[in-house]
């Protein structure tokens, strides 16, 4: 088997490796404690009285997660190897460095092993005084049945999630409300994706799984996690009219609602073929009479060099609305 | 041979199906004329007394050029056809959109195609009483040598170059100027590129050239021409460290100086690898000591689903720094 081409050294240094390069071009957005280099840390963000955001998971969907640390959004992002979840350790070490004294907020895609590090980490804090909360991510709607949202996993619509926590914290909120604004925000959020190829893990160069030449697999995970359904590539309007048939149909939004719309590149499907996507989506939106409030097109939530890409759409109110209006400086996303 | 995966309707209508999407989702950002489809210009560019900046080129690099088109940056752009120069009356509708009375400078990469089409869209502006310059990006060092500079194509550098020429209008300076600017922020710009896979035409789904599993070509250009040598892949640091000797060899810059850094993906390459090159690139300009001004990293000039990333360094002095720290306000680039 061919392996996959990637400019990297050796495969068991590419997240340390990544972290020197991120630091190296962002220092005016983060910075590292010396004693903990998995731990990255907002300059401007962290704030005496402020509840600290801490975000975190597995690298290799970069822009997520270090790359909506900052200002307005995320205070610190504990950072795991490739697909991994980050130790305790870096989770503490984050969440020591971004606490203001009003408590500690975790946020993270439902996984079981980000989950079980995160809980030790808040038990760690809490015996320390610090307290601590977490809301996990549960926006993909292919990953279990609607009466199940617990199981199902966080991906591509963690930026709109992330966003409105970390703008609730910014405005100074408690962290009862920056913890209930989040848990809206996540209710209120469907993705749905669809991949066209694997990726490889730098270590073996070698798909992470077997996808079939010529076909996709519908609803499938940010780490190759089983979909609802293999079958041969169909065109972009069939696809996107498939994942926005279940997302309008769960959402269940009246005429005239508002909605905030992402069209996430899982890795290597390209720009042009994302507003491809959107030109359906906005199109569907529009048939659905729902107001679209504001739009990301582009690779927020990939999965290294994956083929594919999804769509997330976050049902607003006039809270959400305001949280995700609110201007963010991170290094790799800014909101004026 | 197995077709390349694209999420795509029918591949003859992936340009305009691309800006139908690109309109939909940035309306604050962007309009087109009704009888010019092709032609994308900036709702808060022109202006009555500035130097218009228009750039353009083939579909297919995404986001250059529709996303530089902006406030600050690009007044219009415009869309040729994937990997072909618009025709001479797209160019002419976007310039004629965008012109304050203050003249026009044409910005594109060094094509034949392009000179051909930009050339008799400047000859009918002239026919209508606009003044129109052209300045060619020629950055790609590894496209023809040093003595044969204006040989030379333009590739991701073209980011740099239009946002120094775009400050510079933008600051109001006459036509003169702008365009003295514009020679002098492509004079002083170098990219050099890797690419480790082809790309594919969305009409045939086929490899546009042929690069054999576990081969680089470094050199190679957006459109797959042909670059300087094709070996087995290497190491990040080894493949970094040949573009950097060339690149700071023909910069010759002296200790102190400062610089503007592009690290660029082709296209599937993700922000891992970037990373990774860029701790590299950082390190090699540190050696030479040279000063770090800002740091660009990301999918700025693609081949759609290539393989592969470029690095650009511009060699600032005070005048284009200042050009380069200008705000602006694009679809898809932005700085405050």
């Amino acid at each position: 088997m061919t392996l996959t081409q990637k400019l990297i050294n050796d495969g068991n240094d590419t997240v340390d490796e990544m972290l020197a390069g991120v630091m190296a071009a962002h220092p005016d957005h983060l910075w590292r404690p010396d004693h903990a280099p998995r731990a990255v840390i907002a300059r401007h963000g962290p704030r005496e009285g402020k509840v600290a955001l801490v975000i975190g998971g597995g690298s290799g969907h970069e822009p997520t997660f270090l790359g909506f640390v900052g200002k307005g959004l995320a205070d610190a992002a504990a950072i795991g190897n490739v697909f991994a979840s980050p130790p305790p350790q870096p989770v503490m070490d984050a969440a020591m460095a971004a606490h203001g004294g009003a408590g500690v907020l975790f946020m993270y895609g439902n996984y079981a092993g980000d989950v079980m590090n995160f809980d030790m980490a808040a038990e760690m804090l809490e015996m320390e005084g610090i307290e601590t909360r977490t809301v996990l991510t549960t926006d993909d709607i292919a990953s279990a049945p609607r009466e199940a949202r617990d199981k199902r996993r966080g991906v591509a619509g963690n930026v709109f999630i992330f966003k409105a926590a970390g703008a609730a914290a910014d405005l100074g909120l408690p962290l009862d409300e920056v913890e209930r604004i989040a848990r809206h925000a996540n209710a209120r959020t469907y993705t749905m994706g669809v991949a066209l190829s694997a990726c490889s893990l730098p270590q073996t160069r070698r798909p992470n799984f077997d996808l079939p030449a010529g076909e996709m697999e519908i609803g499938m995970g940010i780490h190759g996690e089983p979909g609802i359904r293999r079958e041969a590539l169909r065109p972009a309007d069939a696809v996107t009219d498939e994942i926005m048939d279940a997302i309008l149909s769960e959402m269940a939004a009246a005429p005239g609602d508002r909605v905030a719309v992402l069209v996430n590149s899982l890795g290597s499907t390209p720009l042009m073929e994302l507003y491809i996507l959107h030109a359906r989506v906005n199109a569907r939106l529009k048939a659905a009479e729902l107001e679209v409030h504001r739009t990301l097109v582009g690779p927020y939530c990939t999965s290294m060099e994956m083929a594919g890409a999804s769509i997330t759409i976050m049902h607003l109110d006039d809270e959400l609305q305001r949280m995700i209006d609110h201007p963010c400086d991170c290094a790799m996303f800014r909101q004026g």
